[in-house]
């Protein structure tokens, strides 16, 4: 059938089920998002459901395995779902509609039939082939490991999801990273540090003996996208979990995750070995140090066999770190490394450091920290750095690290927590943020570098790749707070998995698993995702302008923030507005940073002609008169860019109500409260930093622009004692 | 239709069911526990079912109300869960099968065939009458308010939920209480002080704009049970929450709570007009102190008109209030009830004070500083007292102020949250423990002066009654954390409503609501909550024995804890064991706590022979080798209670296996898990309290009583830094 006849179709089907209360496999749960993407609501199409369901029919799966129990229990889940049908198993293969089955146990007749390429799946990828055997059309799902096989299970149903065509079904698919993580910055206590949606997941308090049913659909979840690991605590990190009376918990997590394919990571505090240690010093190169945490580890590995290793922290923001004792990072994270390596284990070291003692530019610390290091460091070590030079801001330029270090792997840290991007009230679809850092062009080897290819290694040949993602799951019951963060869950593990994916084919999946398949819908909704990311740029810091933030809890704008102790925390330290104008100058007349990129890289940053206007402020001071490539001045273009911000949440907001049709009760009236609270946070911002930086323009605020509902005074006057999402303290 | 013949057709559609693997209403979601006891889960038996539905074909209800429109949800909701059908309205009340009218609305004819008792009906109460006219059968539900017809209809679902016989329906209800509310001990950080199933969920940050769902399903349940009100806030009170930014944020959950007949009230901080008014007093008998009250309740009426009142705790454990000027309770109380007067608002002040200056026993002291003040309030204060003179323990007697203040109005404060009772991981039935407390007589006006009594307001006629229970809702998806807490916070409501139910038809109720009607399960079920709760004070304080928990926390046992910067708050000075004996002498030779009581009741306890045995080390001080009823002396007694505690629990687990075929997967597997930890901890109260108890006795462990598997001194340095539940620290 054609896409469009289906897509006829489709639509046909949607004015039907409007014109029904009831459905036939009816929930009194109402949609209340816990399902993910993994919903697999009832098709209704009777035609595609017969079709599909003809292969639950027939399944052909061997082994007891507990992966096995995971795929089939899944099938189970999905088939109940999609065709309101138990799943029948056909012990001959040569019966079955469906089969899946790992290498090892690929049958001689399908060898002959159905030959596999083993070597291009790889050992987390898998085949999903539509055939003719003996007249007989079947699905093959294969993979050379079963981890490969959940995979793949996992794909094709999100295939019948899609309501795609099976017998166009011939993928190929593995993943491009070898590690894929969530990051969890969760505290033994359950508050998340930059976490919106609610509490820690991990209920430490019942661990081990209570499995909640939560952590298996965590596990799904992840697995469904590909995400092979989680660190399951802070990188502002507590001691304590490294004790038995802890370890034993993370052990329970770890027995869940397993068949899922995902391993469990910690976080190392790198002064453990005097808080919980009892050793006075924490330095690397000590003996004893070096013992402590070849025994600790030891001791983890005992209980949980396939640890992944650590994340650490270290040196930054007060951490504790190898510089306490004069030792550099190479020291540090080589000395967890040697204990680690004999169990398979890994070190993520953290590039994300700055220090209120050195006086440079805070962009430019972390790439002087590292890069002299590279090839120092041990093979079981990965860099994690961060997408941008400072710190996970609505745009910043790709991170100059990238591409820079040819001798030692690292791994790109995106933000999925929406920390300086509304927390968990604006609707900002991230992939779009996380593909603009991917696509960019590092030149280290030439046109055509791009972040991408130093992140599955392919520039440079690296021994670990992989991806490490902050994560914005917590206990509301749709895990995310906002519905539509679902998706940068979604689309980071996909990212993960595939550098190389768009974030408009993202935005499209993910819709249609979560939504609806209606094209109606899908014409309508991905283009407003795409701008989404656009919209919380122009309203929070457009043109550039960076860290405006309020402190500590960073709720809403703080642009005439100047009392923090440490220089770089203040806002005024990124924006430095003055009479004369606005904008850090990075260039070679500033503070140079521009010279951390490649050459040609390097000389489009330094002039503003050749600077992309979206990241004009970032690398230039420049004059409120300045005149952009549109003619305006550019205080007319940055409060027009505010503007502009406001109105493209506005039109979000008119869109929406359009999508009333598609859409069920629930989720539609919270998007629509939710999406209520980002425009007057739009505004918000809009308006207390246009105050602001007026009183140094001195210009009137332009046409097409309202003026400010309130005194700059009485914005700087707002606070937010208990904003969500802050450090705890101790 | 017999009760014997329903029970067999039940019994036989049990075994049909599990014949089958897919019930014909089928939900992906497990059975989370998120319904509550409004599961409305498919009716199977299609001849009971058929019945019941046909009153759901032609349903009459008139007017437009927001009420209503509640009323009409839970209708189609129920209908759509137990029959898988529509709801047909029907206007013509001769035709209809179920008819839902108030008063005002009730026609002409049905008063001539169905005369209803207006009166005794009452304000918030319902009548269900199961009768014909003109050969047709209908039922009726009538009420003076809409509220009550809101009950009615709620009870009418719980009739056919229980699958009970609707021919007999002939039902007059009304509340026994004024105020039935909830107390949430909930921070503005989402906190909730001695909360065990995740945080508040009170999601201040999106408020007002965002209504979580959540708000309604709770409004939902607790009007399902008669509850009417609820105290958003801690008792430790926090004077932000009375700030314009929150009284928006109050203002937008009272909109979603008032169709439910449920009225908000806050936690009023006594030093609210220094903290947040900018005065430099909070003397209860400042003129500018009471204006500020007076201003202060005018705005918050302004946006909630029918906002509840405050609740207050002063001058107890740190918290600021009248004495802090000179003045006493009844001056703090008068002051705020005389600002919420003209608003039609109540004051709930709590008897709940002990002061670290007052040497004497600790169980006197609120029955001492309030009891000569009977009279002295005004009309609109009511003294919330705990249902025990100590804090909430496993057992006590009942407080001495119950019928000792026949001119003032007291309500009873009861905790659902387990704050001493095993958090949310021990399974215990809680009306046990209530019900005990309310047929506990008072013997104030002769034999027969219960508790529920004082409560209903039927022993001295007050002018407001009420009940107040701690709660345990927060975040987690069922609600309580474990999901037998759930019967704790209907159990609650249901004493609200009327004291006077046994806990043991309340444990049916809610078991058929919450898990089946099948007679084999409840056979078994509801002996085994029944005696949940003598397992849990077997286990942690049996004989009388109290407050012996652990410091802060109140996780496990801590009876050695001797350091504490205030004497009673050691468990050391509960138990006061030393060489000779065990116990504390409330009798006239010790505190002579006992004279508190009326002569009769304190004559029984000042006798150790007269005491109950469940209350002796409350009252005494005796010997180790003190005989008892059963010939045992006092140490092995002890032994073997906290022995015959741990049996339970192993009993319970062995019933709970045997429940198997009765229970859904998913709530038998949590079960099991939780109960695996209440043995766990079981054996470590016994064991961790008889090393302790030991020392002093020198006898030896009894037969049947294992050997602590660990040394007292291991027991001792056990240490929960992040046990859930703890106050936060500002």
């Amino acid at each position: 059938m054609s896409i469009f006849l289906r897509n006829l179709i489709v639509r046909y089907h949607a004015l039907l089920i409007l014109s029904f209360i009831l459905v036939p496999s009816i929930s009194l749960n109402a949609e209340n998002g816990y399902d993910l993407w993994l919903r697999y609501s009832y098709i209704n199409d009777s035609e595609i459901r017969e079709n599909y369901s003809q292969y639950f029919n027939k399944i052909n799966i061997s082994g007891e395995s507990e992966t096995l129990v995971v795929i089939k229990n899944e099938l189970l889940r999905a088939s109940k779902g999609m065709f309101n049908k138990k799943v029948l198993w056909e012990n001959d293969h040569l019966k079955a509609k469906l089969i899946i089955v790992n290498k090892e146990n690929y049958p001689k007749q399908l060898e002959k039939n159905v030959p596999q390429d083993w070597a291009s799946i790889g050992e987390e990828g898998f085949s999903i082939k539509y055939v003719k055997i003996n007249d007989n059309y079947k699905i093959i799902i294969a993979g050379n490991s079963e981890i490969g096989l959940l995979y793949g299970t996992f794909e094709l149903l999100k295939q019948m999801q899609m309501q795609n065509d099976l017998s166009r079904l011939n993928i190929i698919e593995s993943p491009k990273t070898d590690i894929r993580l969530l990051n969890h910055w969760d505290n033994l206590d359950r508050t998340v540090e930059r976490g919106y949606a609610g509490f820690s997941i991990w209920n430490w308090h019942k661990l081990p003996e209570y499995i909640d049913p939560r952590y298996e659909d965590y596990a799904r979840a992840n697995a469904s996208i590909g995400i092979n690991g989680t660190v399951l605590t802070n990188v502002n990190a507590n001691a304590l979990v490294l004790e038995p009376r802890y370890i034993e918990k993370v052990k329970a997590l770890a027995d869940v995750f397993r068949p899922y394919g995902i391993k469990v990571y910690l976080t190392a505090r790198f002064s453990a070995p005097i808080e919980i240690g009892g050793l006075e010093t924490a330095d690397p190169l000590d003996e004893n140090v070096k013992n402590w945490w070849a025994t600790k580890t030891a001791e983890i590995y005992k209980e949980i066999p396939d640890f992944g290793g650590f994340l650490v922290k270290a040196n930054s923001e007060g951490q504790p770190g190898p510089q306490n004792y004069g030792r550099n990072h190479a020291d540090g994270a080589n000395m967890l490394a040697d204990a680690v390596a004999p169990f398979g284990g890994v070190i993520m070291w953290r590039a994300f450091v700055y220090s209120e003692h050195d006086p440079t530019d805070r962009a430019k610390q972390a790439y002087s920290e590292f890069v002299p290091y590279d090839g120092q460091f041990r093979d079981n070590v990965i860099i994690q750095v961060k997408n941008g030079a400072i710190d996970f801001q609505p745009r910043e330029p790709f991170h100059p690290m990238f591409g820079a270090m040819p001798k030692t792997p690292l791994m790109m840290e995106f933000q999925i927590t929406q920390e300086y991007l509304g927390f968990s009230t604006h609707m900002v679809f991230l992939p779009k943020l996380y593909e603009e850092v991917l696509k960019a062009d590092t030149y280290r080897e030439g046109e055509g570098s791009t972040v991408a290819k130093v992140i599955d290694g392919s520039l440079h040949n690296k021994s670990i790749t992989g991806m490490a993602g902050v994560s914005n799951v917590g206990t509301d019951i749709n895990w995310t707070g906002h519905p539509f963060a679902q998706a940068n869950w979604y689309g980071y593990g996909r990212l993960a998995w595939n550098p190389y994916l768009s974030a408009e084919e993202i935005a499209e999946e993910w819709l249609k698993l979560t939504f609806s398949t209606n094209p109606n819908f899908l014409d309508t909704m991905i283009p407003m995702l795409m701008e989404s990311r656009e919209a919380v740029v122009n309203y929070m810091t457009p043109l550039g302008l960076h860290h405006l933030m309020a402190t500590g809890h960073h709720y809403g704008p703080g642009p005439w923030v100047n009392d923090l102790s440490r220089p770089e925390w203040n806002p005024t330290y990124y924006h430095k507005a003055d009479k004369e104008g606005i904008g850090f100058n990075r260039s070679e007349t500033g503070t140079n940073a521009v010279s951390q990129y490649e050459e040609t890289v390097a000389k489009n940053f330094n002039e503003p002609a050749t600077t992309p206007e979206k990241l004009l402020l970032w690398f230039h001071h420049l004059s409120w008169d300045y005149k952009m490539k549109d003619g305006n001045i550019l205080w007319d273009a940055l409060a027009l860019k505010y503007q502009e911000g406001v109105n493209q949440v506005k039109k979000m907001i008119s869109t929406w109500e359009q999508m009333k049709p598609y859409i069920d009760e629930e989720r539609f009236k919270e998007v629509k409260m939710l999406l209520s609270i980002q425009l007057k946070e739009a505004k918000w911002w809009r308006d207390a930093s246009l105050s602001y930086f007026q009183e140094f323009s001195g210009k009137p605020i332009p046409n097409g622009v309202p003026k400010p509902g309130k005194t700059l005074e009485e914005y700087k006057s707002m606070t937010y004692p208990y904003a969500p999402g802050i450090r705890p303290r101790w």
